[in-house]
């Protein structure tokens, strides 16, 4: 099954990660990749602990913004590359890509690439991709499709990214 | 702060879980309060593995549908007064209360207690409240409001809810 988080919401992220929770928690295999992220969040500590969770990133160490360098392209197609291989592999019943949308919004990775990945994944194997502006094209070749919209944001109070809340 | 994860789609509870993961990575105390649930899920396996993340059931081994009983009820009161002490106890710096609004919604528990809690949560806690159908009185209080819409579910093509990815 192919589900995907968008929207402008809080809670996209973090609903695959309690999702790789519930799934390891059913003995099964979880990959996530992080696109378009590089820093490592508090949830890795933990993420850690946990023994058939598996997580990498391909990005730089910010978020990338409306000017992605070249850099930030390769490290998303080998994310692409590397999501590939694990979802061919099978040994993962889960595999989540965080801030994939992210990443296809930014063009760092092509949209007949991710839709490939999409269609050649097993019905075994349940993909996740996250981020916000997720393209039609991928929602239509979705099963589930969930849009976390903002009603309110503490942002807009100016409160930053907390550690151990958003970070 | 105060965070409500609502809405028809699927997310609200795994997001609740995915803050749980990267507080509990963080080093803070979490306590997670399920209301109208008693199943033990995937998630509580994974749960027990990261020894900050406190996790109690207040329902029957069912999920309450249009028609609660006295167990039902008594339960869910139990559940609040449990989150009352919890948080005047300042041990856990984010309590997490899943499917309060359900709770809220069949009347398991009032609507001026959840409001009251809420009013007499410190600063330094951080209080998630899940469900769909958040009252309107909630919402007003809360800093953060995230609405996770159905777009697409698998539901309605006959799938049922499957281990290690709904339970």
């Amino acid at each position: 099954m192919i589900q995907v988080y968008t929207g402008n919401g809080k809670g996209k992220t973090t609903a695959a990660l309690g999702l790789a929770l519930r799934a390891a928690g059913a003995g099964f295999n979880v990959y996530i990749g992080q696109f378009a992220k590089g820093r490592l969040c508090s949830e890795h500590k933990a993420l850690k602990k946990l023994k058939n969770i598996k997580v990498e990133q391909f990005g730089r160490g910010c978020f990338v913004k409306n000017a992605p360098k070249q850099d930030d392209i390769i490290s998303a197609c080998q994310g692409l590359k590397k999501a590939k291989e694990i979802i061919s592999g099978k040994k993962y019943r889960l595999v989540i890509l965080d801030e994939i949308n992210i990443a296809l919004k930014l063009k760092l990775v092509s949209i007949k690439d991710v839709l490939d990945l999409i269609k050649h994944t097993s019905k075994d194997v349940e993909l996740v991709l996250t981020g916000r502006s997720a393209p039609l094209e991928v929602i239509r070749l979705a099963d589930l499709v969930s849009e976390v919209k903002e009603v309110k944001h503490y942002y807009s109070k100016g409160i930053r990214a907390r550690r151990g809340i958003e970070l």
